[in-house]
């Protein structure tokens, strides 16, 4: 039912991130936000030691406590109608987004194990944050076999599933505590857990289905993979994941008494399907159609864009039909580190005298950097460098790969290498978009979100090197702002999400555009950065891999 | 006629290095160091504007004026007797050693050109110094030529000659002001002028005729050969460098009145013929036996050592019959940069609260880092380098490298890189060994010398890593005390130069051993070191190549 929107009607978007939760009130008709509020999670990233027992926990394990995620409702939606302005009455739908995969056990009603006394001193009872790592051992597993047994899923994900998600996650909680994994009656996506506890029905997002569960043309892995994994794992995918899926942009129901009460909204309106950060946020950048690729650039960047068509593409995340659209092949891909590598090389290579005098000139740092590095021409720092410090998701998908500066000189200065790490996520990119479209899928503009894009010169560096558009999402809220169009669709105000998107949405098309004499004069650092890339990342030289075995080695030793 | 030493006698060294000299008064009984001064030069090195009329100079000139050294006989020399508390009288041989090739075009009677008012503001009449790199044009036409004709001494020089030497400095003379070097009638090493300015008696050294004039097996490069560079050249060697040649430790004759006016020393006694600064420093070291490899290492690291039998080593500086010590082949290697890329770093690597920590510690910067990175085990930092900030002199005689890090990720420390600098550096030390040993010829042991030897740390790395004991040179003034050796020699005070170094030299044996543990752990890291070293140095990959070219043009259109 679309009735169109009124001149008063608002929506709520919620944006669930790893440390905090933000709410935004959003006009219907035109986008506009109206007021916003953020609420921290009391507990954080829980990583070191368990609440209440003080347990430790081993290294790379990174757990939160449910609890959190309402009191963002409690707390950050009320005050963010309040700062609105607008009454509590006109708002017709909430919509929200999570990190992902991030998943947690319960009961079959929705009740999160560590919340019941029994459980609550056992870690694997906790929700596991999406950057929770301890289930390597498990994904190296599972892909292993799955390239053994040739399952048809595993191209999907550029040939690997990564140990964030459900199935990986799912089995190092059967191996390391099988009490906690028979109570787990549900193993719940919290993108889908918050819809529950807003509209009281378990409905999972299409979205999270296919990028994290592995859920492809109409089923998850087989019994006979997971038999195969463990033969106490058979049940995995039918007994608890499985579950009546919602498509993105429909209502999963309208919200309870209870969540009314916690949110100071009215009863009964709209909860759209939960869907996850990077994903929601392609119609705020009103980028849906195909060909449009939206980069949302932070310490990594999440690429994701809708294509016409099925297409297999190496070293992507992930491929899934209506997975970010409705009606559309939803594809996903990722860099490991963008702006970590630059933060890494401020906090490294930047020596006090530049300090001082960026603190004169009263800029950041970076700032300060890309200044100085603004003023050369191409390729005048002599130098090429691989943006692999945090590993390779895409094309390469492989995080033992490592950083690398050739070409450094006696008169190589900070600024240099500095522009030469802006300039290595750059042709990363382009690796990325060139894969694509080798695979048939184009890619014809660049959309950038993220606390990246106030940076006006990598910004123009990514349309050169790339010779794309670069268009950017108007919005500092970009995942709750789509969120909320989300909402505006479930709510009916909109026929579907394209057209939502196309009022809502905040796009400033074409900001920078691709200058063909510096494009030109990238082309052959490229070409090198291409090399390298191959040469190290593909099997010419494994020393990246070796270096690594070489100094866990070297960390036994000297703690034996 | 050798008298042996007496309880009185002293003798005078006096190195003439880039910036400064310094004369050394030693005890010839045993090689006690009585005194010392240095005097600066006035016009220290002239890179940016002639003396005199201002005119600017092309890049990547370096001259001197010849009469800064003549100060440094007046000032320093008589300045060491007195802080050494000897008579004068004691003195009974002076010895000197240069930067080479440091060469000028002189009168035939050693009269400088650039003293004389109708050439002095000629550029070209003025003496080119060491690091003087503007003939590197002419030294590329050189080594071709010698390629194409076969000439059988340019395997001698590890198949290249430098731009430095005085085949290159005397072609760019001649094409570049043919005036000049028409009025050239001598064109003299610096080490040979200053001890015909002492003695009256113009000698060429055999340590310069061969690794920098081309004298091998008796001759210079044939009339033929220069010819075929410029007819006006034909004449080069016969008529402007061949001279009557000394064996290193004679006399070149007895000091004359007007030398002993400038240095209060008795007239007559015995100057001992012209040496280099790091060849002379082996006796100094007391490692003149072939297979003791010394390494003289400040910002970049020469390579010197005797051995029994003639070898073409590849990427060898030179080999020269009586080079180093007379019956000896003498053999010279370098590294282009060592402590300058360790200063680089330091320079541009290392953050603000680095800085504070080390002040507060008392520390300078690479004394921090060294402890800082000396508790790591052996791989820890998971680094590979290339030392080819400054290219590479050996073995791949090739100064359009650059430097290179691999390895790095989020977590990589100032100190793991300076670590992994370090050991780019004995990594490829090793490189030279045991390319000199699959030539057939020994090394056994390492001594080092110069600025470097103080940290203790890099000392007991390079002997892990090479597995070869590492000695010590016991004295700061390690080339003037090698002159003084030789000075004494050249008196009669011991029959040859292996009698005076055995009493004279100070040598710390085996300061380091290696520890095979570590030795061990380093090996991997060398198999990596020596596959990227070919990749990217032989072939491979010639990006390092491009990248120099990239920016040559990215300069040009920036200045255009």
């Amino acid at each position: 039912m679309t009735n169109g929107p009124t001149r008063d009607q608002v929506v709520v978007g919620v944006d669930f991130g790893t440390l905090s939760g933000r709410a935004v009130v959003v006009r219907v008709e035109d986008g506009a936000e109206l007021g916003s509020a953020v609420h921290e999670y009391a507990h954080g990233v829980i990583e070191d030691a368990l609440p209440g027992t003080g347990q430790r926990l081993p290294h790379d394990w990174a757990l939160q406590v449910p609890s959190d995620y309402i009191d963002v409702l409690k707390d950050a939606v009320p005050k963010a109608v309040a700062a609105s302005g607008v009454s509590a009455d006109d708002v017709v739908g909430i919509g929200t987004d999570f990190t992902a995969c991030t998943v947690l056990p319960t009961l079959a009603d929705g009740t999160p194990l560590c919340g019941l006394p029994e459980w609550r001193d056992r870690p694997h009872a906790y929700v596991k944050l999406w950057k929770h790592h301890a289930a390597q051992p498990q994904a190296d597993r599972v892909n292993a076999l799955a390239h053994e047994r040739g399952e048809p899923w595993i191209a999907r994900y550029g040939g690997r599933l990564s140990s964030e998600w459900e199935l990986a996650k799912g089995l190092q909680l059967l191996e390391e505590d099988p009490e906690v994994y028979a109570a787990t009656e549900r193993w719940v996506e919290a993108a889908d857990w918050i819809i529950w506890q807003l509209c009281g029905t378990y409905v999972r997002n299409v979205c999270t289905a296919g990028y994290k569960a592995v859920y492809q043309d109409g089923r998850y892995p087989s019994r006979e993979f997971l038999v195969a994994l463990d033969e106490r794992f058979t049940g995995f995918f039918e007994e608890k994941v499985a579950q009546p899926l919602g498509e993105l942009g429909t209502a999963a129901g309208g919200l309870t008494e209870q969540a009314a009460r916690w949110t100071g909204l009215p009863p009964g309106i709209a909860v759209a399907v939960g869907n996850v950060d990077a994903h929601v946020t392609l119609p705020a950048a009103r980028s849906i159609d195909p060909g449009e690729m939206l980069m949302v650039m932070g310490t990594s960047t999440c690429h994701v864009m809708n294509g016409d068509t099925l297409a297999e593409v190496p070293g992507m995340c992930g491929v899934v039909r209506d997975g970010i659209t409705p009606g559309l092949w939803g594809y996903e891909a990722g860099q490991s580190g963008v702006g970590d590598i630059f933060a890494w090389w401020v906090r490294t290579g930047v020596p006090p005298e530049y300090a001082e005098r960026a603190a004169a000139e009263g800029l950041g740092l970076h700032d300060y950097l890309t200044a100085l590095a603004a003023r050369q021409e191409v390729g005048e720092h002599g130098l090429v460098a691989l943006d692999w410090h945090s590993g390779n998701r895409s094309v390469l998908v492989d995080h033992e790969l490592s950083g690398l500066v050739v070409g450094l000189t006696l008169t190589t200065r900070p600024e240099d290498v500095y522009r030469a790490l802006l300039e290595s996520t750059a042709f990363g990119t382009r690796k990325i978009v060139e894969s694509f479209e080798a695979s048939g899928v184009p890619v014809r503009e660049l959309v950038a979100a993220g606390g990246l894009v106030k940076n006006a010169f990598l910004m123009q560096m990514y349309a050169d090197v790339t010779r794309r558009p670069l268009s950017l999402l108007e919005s500092a809220q970009g995942p709750a702002l789509g969120s909320a169009i989300h909402a505006a669709v479930a709510a009916g105000a909109y026929p579907d999400i394209a057209a939502a998107a196309a009022r809502m949405g905040r796009k400033r098309p074409a900001a920078y555009l691709p200058d063909e004499r510096r494009a030109a004069a990238y082309d052959p650092l490229y070409a090198e950065y291409a090399t390298l890339h191959d040469y190290f990342g593909a099997g010419g030289n494994d020393v990246m891999h070796r270096l690594r075995q070489i100094r866990r080695e070297a960390v036994r030793r000297d703690e034996g």
